[in-house]
């Protein structure tokens, strides 16, 4: 409802897509959006084949974007693609960028704890980074340093992994498979024949309104009350109660991106993108924080670790968890901010 | 020079402190003051005798808030009083309500960490209350019941020493020196010669000016902006860096302790005080949170505990250390609101 009306209410602004008459059908405007997301995964994966190990990270960001891209368009505009090649590819792109995600996931965690670990320990630029550091006096330095080298040393091996079932997954022949359906996708869209004339907003506005129903579930009102500790509710509990409490949150995050997309499809103006840019930024954050803290728990459970490394892994957890709780805050700040926003009120049509 | 704004500027409002003519005098209303508070003191001190140690906690605490209330016009009014004699009483004064406020304060610690530690640990409010709680699943919540066990242990020792000291020192002869100077306080007040017809008003601007000038210097933009990670800043170092941090809040917290006395000695509407608590309250909560984080980084100090154990206080100091950062936001929030309200503002003299 709220997407609809948003969507509807922009398109006088934009001039891209009134409701009536010139609609973005899908013939013209998804297949060419389909189109050039198949072109750019295409390049992405030859332009990543062709660089060195070194440089293959932004090749691989880009062939992930584009392969989430095309994703999203199947997912949003399911009833006018052929539903069982789509939904096939659709798993098969799930599977490849999750499979080229975890390196990238596992590097970044680690900055981001280490990063956390320097901020919470006055020794400096060089905690955690292996034994030439000198120990310092007083247990608990010691313990940061300690509980840097243990995270990475785990979060090490743990990309090491990645990296190879990553490579090795895009010498699969099942990688072969996606490449292929992703060149047929390059040439020619596989639109149902009823389709073609078929309007896309309507399918963007239903992304818009489970986006919507999904964040008014969200607990914002408490979220906007800084410092209510409720990110590190049961933060040591033996279950993954904490973790639970970020889930709804974990979902907007992808809804929103699906949104995002979602308009991007349809043509809708970048401004719009912009502000959603903010949520989905602080969603990210939330996300990675709340994967950092669950990181820092599980190295506190390894066997036999000093109680001064145990004890830093406990700051560091509570510490990202605050992170969670932050973003969350932001989350909020930027949400209401775009509610109250005139561009987002009914436009009533003249 | 704010301060002396506000007094001047509230005295038309209140009617009770004119600049000109019927300023309140020492010799009336110091000496009233001082001699109720005494009187307070001494009424306190006999309860506390005749009641049982279960009963004690309430008269102890009066009698701790009139010796800080008289210690207070002690030093905002010591150009008007006997200076060597007021010194001298200050002082023991201030030893005094040191040695009983200690007992209070292991007992709220202990109940503000066990609380934080029911809320990280969806054990339930046994958890940490000794050995009839069975043993959770998963390290972790075993880990926070050993980190309350311990915690307990330490806190429960330090106020059963605290409280022997402080039944000695209400049995021995520095406090009955005390007590004899506090009654020489009830009947009359060793105020100097010259200083009978002297307004007091003066002396409680000199304070607030302290105050302002000392609430000038904290970072209140930075403790305004929530989630700003200041509090745990340096948490893991060896040394006291985020204590060294809270120096110049416990500062103003005494300041402002100080100025709510002066404006109580003076006369100032209680309305004006209200608001003063706030922040007050705020302080506290800091104080309050800062010494529970020290007791739990502190604990994790004990030799031989349990890396669970460990990680539980590390979890724990993060946790008041995000208090005390709360307590900053609340403060300066409290702050600001007061520094733009209209009483607070210069008002022009008619």
């Amino acid at each position: 409802m709220a997407g609809e009306t948003l969507v509807t209410g922009k398109t006088p602004k934009t001039g891209k897509a009134p409701v009536t008459g010139e609609t973005p059908v899908a013939g013209e405007t998804l297949a060419g959006y389909l189109r050039e997301q198949a072109t750019e995964f295409l390049r992405s994966l030859r332009q990543h084949r062709e660089s060195s190990a070194e440089e293959a990270a932004e090749p691989a960001l880009a062939l992930r974007a584009a392969a989430r891209r095309i994703s999203g368009a199947l997912h949003t505009f399911r009833p006018l693609l052929d539903a069982d090649w789509s939904d096939q590819l659709r798993a098969e792109l799930a599977w490849l960028s999750g499979t080229l995600a975890r390196e990238h996931a596992y590097a970044a965690r680690l900055d981001r704890l280490i990063g956390a670990l320097h901020r919470l320990s006055p020794a400096g630029p060089g905690a955690g980074r292996g034994p030439s550091v000198p120990a310092q006096s007083g247990g608990l330095t010691v313990g940061a340093a300690k509980a840097g080298a243990l995270i990475e040393r785990q979060l090490t091996l743990a990309r090491t992994r990645a990296h190879s079932t990553a490579l090795q997954a895009l010498g699969s022949s099942r990688f072969h498979a996606v490449a292929d359906g992703v060149a047929v996708l390059a040439s020619e869209v596989p639109l149902r024949r009823d389709a073609a004339g078929h309007p896309l907003a309507p399918f963007a506005s239903d992304v818009e309104a489970r986006l919507n129903e999904a964040v008014a579930a969200l607990p914002l009102v408490r979220a906007g009350h800084p410092y209510n500790a409720e990110a590190l509710l049961h933060g040591l509990a033996a279950d993954a109660a904490p973790e639970s409490q970020d889930t709804p949150w974990h979902q907007v995050r992808l809804l929103l991106r699906l949104h995002r997309y979602a308009q991007e499809a349809v043509g809708v103006e970048p401004g719009h993108d912009l502000r959603l840019l903010g949520a989905g930024q602080a969603l990210d954050r939330h996300r990675d924080a709340a994967e950092a803290a669950t990181a820092a728990a599980s190295a506190a459970r390894t066997p036999r670790i000093a109680p001064a490394t145990a004890y830093a892994l406990g700051v560091l957890h509570a510490d990202q968890r605050h992170e969670v709780e932050a973003a969350r805050f932001a989350f909020q700040a930027v949400w209401r901010r775009n509610a109250s926003a005139p561009s987002d009120r009914p436009v009533s049509t003249p």
